[in-house]
């Protein structure tokens, strides 16, 4: 660091702890200098850069002071919340094992398209993410999940949550007042709803997914959901229900929101297609790479209705410009290459080994219960008895070390059916397996 | 792809283009498994795919077809307004010379940083970033930008727009009702402003930056400025300004919102230091790495005032969950080697050859018309005298090839002070040259 702008920094420091106090003078250039054994030159522009920056004050005639400001008075911040320690044997739903993260392959997409990339790649984006990107999922999810994308339709963004607020935006604007959620939900997509100046309709959820006859009861003008695997209960919607609810959209001209989170990940069968691509022009797809990639890359995509498009696409623009693009030419490059279809394969097996595990677990220590939600995602849901205490029986876990979470904590009404939301996504299988046991001693106190 | 998904594709896409249609049943599956010389059982299982996924319905004791719902007809998409071609001399504003990216630097710090970081690298971001970048970047504001940043009152954004926006956002639930922007300002500030509930006041600028003693007179209750480089007439606040203003944020408990876009360019001299270090508790510090590094990261970040970081924190959760992470540590590992610095001195050197170049040609073709704004940022200010037409001036100019920019496009109010804005992050010397002799000719035209 320069000398000069060593002392700029000094005596910035002690304007503000106030060793030099609002309105006193500051020593002559003359005599810093010589005090300091600096040459007056550096001082005087020292003194300058302090006076354009006001942190002093000079009148023609008079001495240079100290500026008038308060003196900064440093707080001490907020007592950081340390998150809490998470407990040892955690299921936690919605986390993946990002200890699995496909590094090396990673690492060589970002690298092949910086190196490569044409220099436009690192200006300003196209609002709806870079062409490369939007092909390369339209085919991805086109194969993979039956939509009927393009990549004019295709608009990425940073995660579900960001993409679900546009589109309630987008819909308060054209006139929608309340879109139907499932309930249970995450609690975050009603409160984006409300953000958007919206009304959210909870509709029940059965084993057969959402109750599509209590949707047609309602006004509701747009529904969202989780076809593939609800989330928190696990179900897969029923094809006659995907059947009425594309009718209901159809002849409301209502908007499906369809939340395809974990998709990916079916261990019985074939993933279901998505609704989109039987109804493109009434289902908003979105999609993300949370879960099948990583979380920290906050990326996320839409397939959109093409009346939605412009809309949607002014939106994100008056939103934040675009999302970070060379991340997405990287991830454009990976799927094109197949290293997405290459760790979904790997990992498919990996969670299918630890939900096996965690359903022999339950099956030893707490027979009794059912399972439910089995089929597909990174959770299962394990049903309580009717008058079961969620409550009781979480703290009775949490003191054995064991996480397990409420579905109870996801509803928006009446707390029917108590139940355990149990993620395996990012618990090894020696730790299902210890966990579930303490579980099972656990659950032996609040139910007796 | 499999024999099954072939099958499955083929049915799905009949089903769409209308070939099979609506309630007509489709062929038994032992006529079309011997039809197409496929086992019967893989014709059943694409059946059952079909059946899940909604395009087929299946009634008991009768035949398999095709479901109910509308087939889907092809939309061609909205005609893609391909962007007009930029002019051949182009002094687009705002602009970088991304062809400087230090793409072998940046690959590093990617490959550093993905290689070695824990796992939790890749799940769910602390929302306000993750601590190696607020560190990092608090420790660089502090030495280059006379910050008094620490990481608990940093938090990132996906660009400068973000970060206006969800600040705006918490100013409107703390009761504030009025921001002041610079006039002449971005409009897309103005937008930010309106979105978030609040009333925007253009407050005028001149040579010594925002009129301070304008913006006294109004009710404003927070302002949004630009002191290092004002865009678009490239002022810099002068010093009694700055005092002027602090000490009016301090007496009403105003808030300045300080967009720092472009302050590392100040060639005449050090750069001034932000308002921030003089201020912090009453001062929102916005930088952003899109002037200095590349606009594709859309990497922004914030200096919060104490009191405002828990509601810009709870408000970014609220909005995306946080920033895409890895490219934040990218970043950080880039800022603590040093290596923003050091591009940045290439880019200082760079840049003050473009802006001298455009200076001596604006001397030699248009030696009358005064410039303002030089001594920092990637653009300056070609004042056009008072009765000027900008834009027949600007339609001149275009029948040349040259891309100009007028100031008026960015004034809120009358139309005082006709000027041209150019910029020159993004244009080569030798197109400098060529363009402003073009400039000069056009000019001959509309002001004769």
């Amino acid at each position: 660091v320069p000398l000069r702008a060593q002392l700029e920094q000094e005596l910035r420091s002690a304007i503000r702890a106030g060793q030099l106090r609002p309105g006193n003078e500051v020593p002559s250039s003359r005599v810093l200098a010589q005090d300091l054994g600096l040459s007056r030159g550096l001082v005087v522009e020292a003194y300058e850069q302090l006076l354009a920056e006001g942190y002093l004050t000079a009148r023609r005639g008079s001495a240079t002071t100290v500026a008038a400001h308060r003196p900064h008075v440093e707080r001490s911040g907020p007592v950081e919340t340390a998150p809490a320690a998470p407990p040892r044997y955690d299921f936690r739903p919605g986390v993946p094992d990002v200890s699995m993260f496909p590094r090396r392959a990673w690492v060589s997409s970002v690298r092949r398209v910086v190196n490569s990339a044409d220099s436009a790649a690192f200006a300003y984006p196209d609002v709806r993410g870079p062409a490369a990107i939007r092909n390369a999922l339209s085919e991805y999810l086109n194969r993979v999940r039956g939509t009927v994308a393009r990549a004019d339709r295709v608009l990425t963004c940073n995660g579900f949550t960001q993409g679900f607020r546009l589109v309630c935006q987008v819909l308060r604007e054209r006139g929608v007042k309340s879109v139907a959620v499932e309930d249970p939900a995450h609690r975050a997509h009603h409160q984006s709803v409300r953000d958007a100046g919206l009304k959210t309709l909870p509709i029940a959820v059965d084993v057969r997914g959402l109750v599509v006859e209590q949707l047609k009861r309602t006004d509701a003008e747009a529904v969202l959901l989780t076809p593939a695997h609800q989330f928190p209960t696990g179900a897969v919607l029923a094809p006659e229900r995907r059947a009425a609810l594309l009718e209901w959209a159809a002849a409301r001209r209502a908007w499906v929101v369809e939340d395809d989170y974990d998709a990916e990940y079916r261990y019985d069968r074939e993933p279901i297609g998505s609704l989109q691509g039987v109804a493109p022009e009434r289902v908003v797809y979105i999609g993300t790479a949370s879960k099948t990639l990583a979380p920290a890359l906050r990326l996320a995509w839409m397939v959109l209705p093409m009346e939605l498009v412009a809309a949607v696409t002014q939106a994100k623009r008056q939103d934040d410009l675009g999302s970070p693009s060379l991340q997405q030419l990287a991830f454009a490059d990976f799927l094109e290459r197949g290293e997405l279809d290459r760790h979904l394969r790997k990992m498919r097996l990996h969670y299918q080994r630890r939900r096996d595990a965690l359903i022999a677990a339950l099956r030893a220590h707490l027979p009794r219960l059912r399972v439910s939600g089995i089929a597909a995602g990174l959770h299962l849901m394990l049903e309580l008895d009717a008058g079961a205490d969620e409550k009781a029986i979480i703290a009775a876990a949490a003191a054995q070390s064991v996480g397990v979470y409420a579905v109870g904590a996801y509803r928006a009404r009446a707390k029917r059916g108590p139940g355990l939301i149990l993620g395996y996504g990012a618990t090894s299988e020696a730790t299902i397996a210890e966990g579930i046991k303490r579980l099972g001693s656990a659950l032996a106190g609040p139910r007796a």
